[in-house]
């Protein structure tokens, strides 16, 4: 070949930040779906499945303030009716979209899940920051109702439940108390609103005195450098301090405390009420506070929020550079009432949350131990002499018609290849006929599983390669049934 | 609200060409892809997931050899590493890429299955060209074997019958039959090579003699417009009919109508041989003759097939714009050889196939009839009073620890609005409770399906109200027993 054709050659890769998901990873990924989709359902949520691209002003929160609005999504200029299109970052602003076109056609409230992939366009994609991923949505619009929001706590548990997952933290909170909280302190410029409830996120990261620091002049990072602080005085830190402090086993108790500290802001009054709401609710959904807790220091990075909040939370601890910590949140949601009027002019009320299904099966391989192991595969029927193909094709097709996933080889390698491909594809049987089989009527099985341990078992290669006890000889007419009693263990 | 306001809201429209699929489409759609997977699983197909999106380069065909290479699909210049990016436009290509990326870690045979969304930047979006699209394929890289292209024929069946359709034709072809015959007939520019076949293609929509003129002078379409022609002399029109007549109810009678006329052609005679060798494997695999067909004006577009093609007909009639026509294709595929040597320089044999979802999807539909209606909802409970929501929490509770899907109203309206969301959701059962049911420890259930039954039936409206006999009222510690007992059409 010449060096010009090699020049113009692409290279095989995939794009930075994309993935490709290999037989292990799509069938742990379908089935964690299936489980999840099921308890949707059982919850009386119906299938949706959006298109991927929108145009961009439907998707919200990039609309094109400038010529070109793709920071943050991969937005493209369409010819064919002059527009920007972009691929959805979630898929929460499709739904409303959906439901602001759909609005006449459409049961109210309208309860809808969904899944599949949504596209970022991280600027620096990473281990764990990837430009594609899954989630996994479930909401109710046109809900105004406090049990829409218990019952977000209630599909959250179960759907754990449904994947084996016990241990978990669901943590709640509401808006409408932080408002009133903030309210209450005399916060009113947006911009420190904003900033005091980005610091107050971070309270697991920063611990108390960090939070302190963060809220009034500055804290030095990790690195050494000054992080400039919100600029709080003293009586209102100590204030944000004691409302974490409400934090308590019991939610009652939680309620109790910021009723007191909020309840001279309406918004803060009815937050709180919403939440003595949740909790009778809770207790009879049977969700204990070691379920669900009560968490004033949960915000929620998005602004759309305007009631409770929610996020799941796995406790199990895991190592990351070397720094033991819990593996963390795999869940959120919230109660959004405005973003169908975004469309409407009208209120819509909504609430909802999303699963993040690739963090949640990387937590399920942790606890699981690794599954990115092949599933068994199809029994490998081997093509020893290349003019007798129709015989091998009768052997593979009565494998199936007794329901056995089975395969002619198609390559065009020797026995012992074939035999390297049966290992790597995890047959648990293979097929092989040569002369002397068809000769006589018969056909040689090898167990592959059974081989694999004797192997491992006898010392003494000699004697293993001249009796190969996994080996059997059945007479032909005896293939499937004698398949199918290796595959029971027979 | 203000003018402004309004002026700034988004309206709510999915951009043309992109569709949404609510319960019905998803729940059908997934029905299918589970069915069809099930089968490609049983030949030992295990599934893949590629990301949507790759370097542009990598998608083959729409190399960038301009400035902006979107033509034909969506592509983005990304800062990330300075490249093009495009949505994937059909599922080989990538498999190409795959392949080429992972060749050491895969086996050889790589045999997988994918289904998922392509992407098209159609310029005529329209009824039936969406630019949004699913696509399900199978193919076998690195697989020489004619056995593999036989066993397309076999999955396509099994998958066709998976879904219970018995009434289809598998057309088969082979590319090197066709270069044969052009070099038979002497035609060695690329250019007219490409005319003929496009030409050949056009058999069934031409008829004999329209295809005559189109490989000739030229003919007259509908609308009297000139069509130019191929622009071939009689001899070489007369020989390429001659080959078309080739088609015959028995294969083994077309193979030797197809050597007759390519012997002389060391490509033609391969070509003939192995459509012989598929013939007696299909002989194996009980696909007669009305199945599979050997079909000489079987084309398909792509360039880069290299041997067999394989082309699914559904021949049940449909209307098109008043005219009657075969449904026909739903799926294709073929050999293609040189997919991988793009990225590794050294050749790699693979075939395969892929089906149409959404085409396929819309002939089940015009098979089974409409299948557009939303399937079976959950049971309701209704709120009638609002300070009893933890009753009504209990209650919807039982049920589904009874394995009923049953479901809260979290909506505002009135009782009315409920019954007719209810009927929306084609709930099967509306649990119902007010004062007096609480004060007696009952219930009132509505059978929804007996009910709609009866108001057909029953003429006399007023018997009708009073006697609600869909109605029945019981002991509220039945519920789930009496649910239950509902649902199964006691």
């Amino acid at each position: 070949m010449s060096k010009k054709d090699k020049a113009q050659r692409p290279k095989a890769r995939r794009p930075k930040g994309f993935r490709d998901a290999f037989a292990p990873q799509v069938i742990a990924r379908r089935d964690m779906l299936d489980k999840i989709s099921s308890v949707y359902e059982r919850f009386g949520f119906q299938p949706l499945e959006t298109s991927s691209i929108e145009y961009v002003d439907a998707l919200g929160k990039f609309l094109p303030d400038k010529d070109a609005p793709d920071t943050g999504i991969f937005a493209f200029r369409d010819d064919l009716d002059d527009q920007w299109l972009g691929l959805r970052y979630d898929l929460t602003a499709q739904l409303a979209r959906v439901v602001a076109e759909h609005r006449l056609e459409l049961p109210t409230p309208f309860r809808r899940y969904q899944y599949g992939p949504v596209w970022r366009r991280e600027i620096k994609p990473g281990k764990d920051r990837f430009r594609q991923f899954y989630q996994c949505d479930f909401d109710t619009v046109g809900a105004g109702s406090i049990t829409a929001d218990a019952e977000v706590c209630e599909v959250l548990a179960a759907a754990m439940r449904a994947l084996g997952i016990n241990d978990f933290v669901i943590r709640v909170n509401n808006r409408k108390v932080l408002n009133g909280l903030l309210e209450v302190l005399g916060i009113d410029d947006p911009a420190i609103c904003g900033d005091v409830l980005r610091s107050l996120d971070k309270l697991d990261d920063l611990g108390m005195e960090g939070l302190a620091a963060q809220l009034g002049e500055g804290r030095k990072d990790k690195s050494g450098s000054i992080v400039a602080g919100v600029g709080l005085e003293t009586p209102a830190i100590d204030q944000l301090l004691a409302y974490l402090q409400c934090r308590a086993d019991d939610r009652a108790a939680t309620c109790a405390a910021l009723m007191k500290m909020t309840e001279a802001s309406e918004a803060g009054r009815e937050g709180v009420e919403e939440l003595m709401q949740i909790d009778e609710l809770l207790q009879v959904m049977d969700l204990g506070p070691e379920q669900v807790r009560f968490d004033p220091s949960l915000v929620r990075g998005l602004d759309y929020y305007t009631g409770p909040v929610f996020e799941i939370e796995l406790p199990f601890e895991v190592k990351v550079k070397g720094k033991t910590k819990k593996f963390g949140s795999v869940a959120g949601g919230g109660r959004y009432d405005y973003l169908v009027e975004r469309f409407t002019g009208q209120k819509v009320p909504a609430t909802g949350a999303s699963i993040g299904v690739d963090r949640l099966l990387a937590a399920l391989e942790h606890l699981e131990g690794d599954s990115q192991e092949l599933p068994l595969g199809p029994v490998i029927v081997t093509i020893m002499e290349k003019d007798r193909l129709g015989e091998y094709q009768r052997m593979v097709q009565e494998l199936r018609s007794a329901s056995i996933a089975a395969e002619l080889y198609h390559g065009s390698s020797g026995f012992k290849a074939q035999m390297k491909y049966a290992d790597r594809r995890r047959a648990p049987v293979v097929v092989i006929a040569g002369g002397s089989e068809f000769e006589k009527g018969e056909v040689t099985l090898k167990n592959m599983g059974l081989g694999k341990k004797l192997a491992e078992e006898i010392d003494d290669n000699k004697t293993w390669r001249n009796e190969q006890p996994a080996q059997t000889t059945v007479a032909s007419n005896q293939l499937a049934a004698s398949v199918q009693a290796i595959l029971r263990g027979e």
